[in-house]
């Protein structure tokens, strides 16, 4: 580690400074790769380090991004990364590196690739699972376009494999009659360690004797040819020749009709410049198997790679994490409460049940699984079998908590609609991430889902609005046989109460809750931002104005009561929520205010209908205008425009 | 053929009479199980061609149907159909033999199972794909009850298994500990030829000589032992003994952890009842791989398999499917104009192309994919990869245009989110089968997706209210490169003009169309309902009412100058859609109103928040107050009303 402290600026090594583009790298001497190697390695730790960031994936890729773009003509060949946090090392290799330290910064770079933040992003990327479908549209474009020079690259995870769209996308690819290369980059975990047999089966190739013994043979063949004038025909040969000793149905990818090559070691580099040339000569769909390690070359992160995946920042010679330390005691994350709240209510309630599709440490539940194994489970990247599981699960009386973040419930909405709330399940939906997510920005941002679970029958939708209304939303949701499916969305991080372990209550289902009595004017909130309107309110506390604020917790069922009774005391509402505004919570009252005639001059805060790029959760409230200040001036502008007018009649 | 002509009411024969339920079927006598399948068969066909109904699916699993409720235990033991039109033998079998004519019908049986409607039905499905999910949970739930001789079987078809969702789901069955059958039922086709390299992959499975061999010595084994009795010592000595010469990644469902039985001829009645006997037997998760003729035992039906799908009435002697002759020309089907516009836009644009997620022939994609089969794909139930193909498809340039179901957009919504719309990529969703698309019921009404599309930045929502709109539309939205993605949607079935085909006109992105000038009250409709509208000022033509009529033609960008030039004219709205009322179409004007601050009377018509069953569209229009009787009489009550109140002042 002693080289790490020579460093303490983030300043590129020698051979890394003269890189700016592909164009330079394709300047370094093959035998300098292996240093430039250690050097991105170098700058990808110090930035991280002061930086913070995605870690441990983009450490583990460093050689195989390199050698990527060492062969392949990028930006004119593509190379789709599969969910991007991994692909560190390939912004700073493309016009990205004096700007790397604004990665994940508001304004600054994203932290995944970005079609308009770079050519050399071929694809946009967050969600996991694209890589092949995306790479193959390209693939198929560049065929009737007649460029057939083109290259097509999908690097994709193991754990990204395991989903079922990659599947849907190899079935296509094996009966296409593209050139594409798929990277299967496998190091055998995701943000968890990877679950399911799929991961059995990806180290069992390795086991398989006489696939691999025949595989190695054409690899030492392929290995005396002189490097770049591979001869297609005698590969077409050995292939044949070999097609008597092994099936072609004898590994998963080759039954799937792609050619299968590997196992490779991923971070020998020479070795992948020296196959990436080999397999630009072999047409047809092809993939590539190698083996890396996630968090390569960072000690303390390949040991805790689930620790290390981003970790924010760290001392990058000790390997400490930074922790700010507080004189008193802070408040809890909301998912620190699912995660203890789940298993008191699973001790009480021998039906209460977990599930999350590889999300385990991020929601919390990690605890349960690893206390009831039998209780809970990670089914990896697999939202739509989690939601469709969850069912099967609730058709025999269990109280699932299926936990998914609201963006990737995204990925499974038929399975909500149509195993689900359609046969009135009782599963429970705990959507994680609800909002503006912060850093990771718009593909993580979980704006949508009250506006996409609202317009489903039977759905019930909750938002507590602290720790406290979060442990009894789920204490009510597990007994409440009256209403289901029932959606608790809470926010990423920190909640407001330090004290929040007190004996469940019941919230009756529909009901909202009188946070302040006021004349002047209502404010309606759902979910955490009604801690910005308190804020707001105090705020304002030296005006003259007489606020109401009521904290509506349900979306769906509404309250009508309560609304009928704010409708009638007041000409004057705001709503304020944190997700979109078209077709959001603000838009529900607007309907019943339709539905029962009440004229009321309504003002609906929340997410604009635009993308919201990355930065802090505050800077993006107050450019979405929902923060305190935002909820303060809006009301003062109202109530002043308002008694301005009356003191002028 | 000639037996067909005896039985020319719907009468059960002497066997299957005394069936009501599967412990009637228990007494039958093993030798009679023949005659009973073809009774049960004679049932079908004799139903369906009165009745209409899904046909080919439920003759081609009548000796399945029969079998799994011979030997297993039900309701006790779970059995969960995919997609579900293939379970008609199995509603007959269980208890709705009598009610089997309202199939389908208005308030009659549904036509996929649905376990409100019987305690056999266990998970409603109508959507494919989602068997070994479900059926997954509900053994994992018996487990943890200590049910231990309870059996859960999914029956799922190779054109259901290229689907993501299995893939993810046969991943943690390999891994479970659960004793699991999956019965896959392979007939090479779903509606329309299956496509993709797994569908090579189940053919080539039987050429694979060392590993059927292998196999077959299993079955022979098996065979020889006392049914019922099997012995699992027995089993794993021989599967032991077998592990030397086929190595366990030779089949791809082995290779996820799965025991592979099969492959087995799905129309011998007694071999399959054998066979079952023995697996319940056999601990852990399997797949037995049947092979069945969609349509079996009905000679046409084999023949065209797609036409025979759901062929409506027909002569079931000659097998003649009968048309309503019309002495006027009738307009097309809007799927007709969508087949027919796109060949012509790809023709003069060689940018445009094609993709559709395995419905070709109901969306009329086929013909160009005839035409132009590189510009155009049927990708297989894979509607993830179709929305993401299309992505990358469209990032070099191309205008594609995705054909998909409305309720089937569903389950590629992540997709349509983060891989076009935040990407802003030119791709084109042609939604087929929006609104309330009758016979197949809840789980295929286009319901939501006005409300899930209108909450996603960028997107352009259009619904053509005629023939000619869809063409337009068509042509617009693949010449309009300052929109992207463009959704268009449209019912299923006829539209309103026989003369459709004209010169392509650009249609303002984002303008409505007056219909009707008027002054008491405002009408504005989206997509085809406006002729709903139309007709219903049509029938208030001798009242005294004067009716303004706007045709919106698009939800997003709403058309604000007209939305101004309305709201300042009228203080009664009628808004009228056909799909979800919440955070629909009507909610979008609501919240445009309230942005403005116009205080207007609006009321909405739609489809309420709640299930709608199946039903003739016409019956279900009527149900929901939509159908031109509905909005006529709304506008009655609101203009008498208020012409009541005036003429009392």
């Amino acid at each position: 580690m002693f080289e790490y402290i020579r460093i303490m600026e983030i300043q590129a090594g020698p051979l890394l400074s003269k890189i700016e583009f592909p164009s330079d790298l394709k300047k370094i001497k093959k035998e300098d790769l292996v240093q430039l190697c250690n050097e991105l390695r170098q700058f990808i730790i110090d930035s991280v380090s002061v930086n913070g960031g995605h870690f441990a994936a983009s450490l583990g890729v460093v050689e195989l991004t390199v050698a990527l773009h060492y062969v392949y003509n990028t930006p004119y060949d593509k190379l789709v990364w599969d969910v991007g946090h991994q692909a560190y090392g390939h912004k700073i290799l493309t016009g990205r590196r004096a700007q790397f330290h604004t990665n994940r910064k508001y304004k600054g770079l994203s932290g995944f690739p970005k079609m308009s933040e770079s050519e050399y992003d071929a694809f946009g990327v967050g969600h996991s699972s694209t890589s092949i479908s995306a790479a193959l549209g390209m693939a198929i474009a560049s065929k009737l376009k007649e460029e057939h020079n083109r290259m097509h690259v999908a690097i994709i995870g193991d754990g990204a494999m395991t989903a079922g769209l990659p599947f849907e996308a190899l079935q296509h690819v094996g009966s296409s009659d593209t050139d594409i290369l798929i990277i299967l980059n496998d190091n055998n975990i995701s943000i968890d360690p990877n679950v399911g047999s799929l991961k059995e089966y990806l180290t069992d190739i390795t086991t398989s004797k006489t696939y691999n013994k025949a595989r190695n043979d054409v690899w030492k063949i392929l290995g005396k040819l002189p490097g770049g004038t591979f001869n297609q025909q005698v590969a077409s040969k050995i292939e044949a020749s070999l097609k008597g000793v092994v099936s072609k149905n004898s590994n998963l990818f080759e039954a799937l009709g792609l050619r299968y090559f590997g196992q490779v070691d991923g971070h020998n580099i020479l070795k992948l410049v020296e196959i990436f040339k080999d397999l630009k000569e072999i047409k047809g769909p092809k993939i590539l198997h190698i083996n890396t390690v996630k968090g390569k070359g960072f000690e303390k992160a390949e040991k805790d790679q689930t620790l290390w995946h981003a970790p924010g920042t760290f001392d990058k010679t000790t390997g400490v994490i930074n922790k700010v330390i507080f004189d008193v005691p802070q408040p809890p994350k909301y998912q620190d409460v699912f995660g203890k709240t789940i298993i008191e209510l699973a001790k009480a309630n021998e039906k209460v049940m977990g599930v999350t599709p590889a999300m385990p440490s991020g929601c919390s539940m990690k605890y349960m699984i690893q206390e009831m194994p039998k209780r809970a489970f990670d089914v990896g990247i697999c939202e739509q079998h989690a939601v469709t599981l969850s069912a099967g699960l609730a058709t025999q009386g269990m109280k699932v908590f299926c936990n998914i973040y609201s963006s990737f419930m995204q990925r499974a909405y038929d399975q909500v609609i149509h195993d689900v709330a359609i046969q009135k399940l009782p599963v429970i939906f705990c959507l994680d991430r609800a909002g503006l997510v912060g850093d990771d920005g718009p593909t993580h941002h979980g704006v949508y889902d009250i506006a996409y679970m609202r317009c489903i029958p039977n759905m019930v939708i909750a938002a507590p609005m602290n720790e406290v209304e979060l442990r009894n939303m789920m204490f009510t949701a597990q007994s409440d046989s009256n209403h289901s499916p029932y959606v608790i969305r809470y926010p990423r991080g920190e909640g407001v109460m330090s004290d929040w372990e007190k004996p469940f209550e019941l919230i009756e289902t529909g009901k909202g809750q009188v946070v302040k009595e006021g004349n002047d004017i209502a404010v309606l909130s759902i979910g955490h931002p009604g801690n910005f309107v308190v804020e707001a309110c105090q705020k304002l506390e030296n005006f003259d104005l007489d606020i109401a604020h009521y904290n509506m917790r349900f979306v769906k069922p509404i309250d009508e009561g309560l609304l009928h009774t704010i409708a009638q005391k007041f000409k004057q509402i705001i709503t304020v929520e944190d997700g979109c505004i078209m077709g959001g919570f603000g838009s529900a009252c607007l309907e019943f205010f339709a539905t029962h005639q009440y004229k009321i001059e309504v003002t609906m805060l929340g997410i604009p209908d635009r993308l919201v790029e990355h930065g802090k959760p505050a800077e993006l409230h107050k450019e979405c205008g929902y923060d305190s200040d935002a909820i303060a001036m809006t009301i003062k502008n109202i109530l002043l425009d308002k008694k301005n007018i009356m003191s002028t009649i």
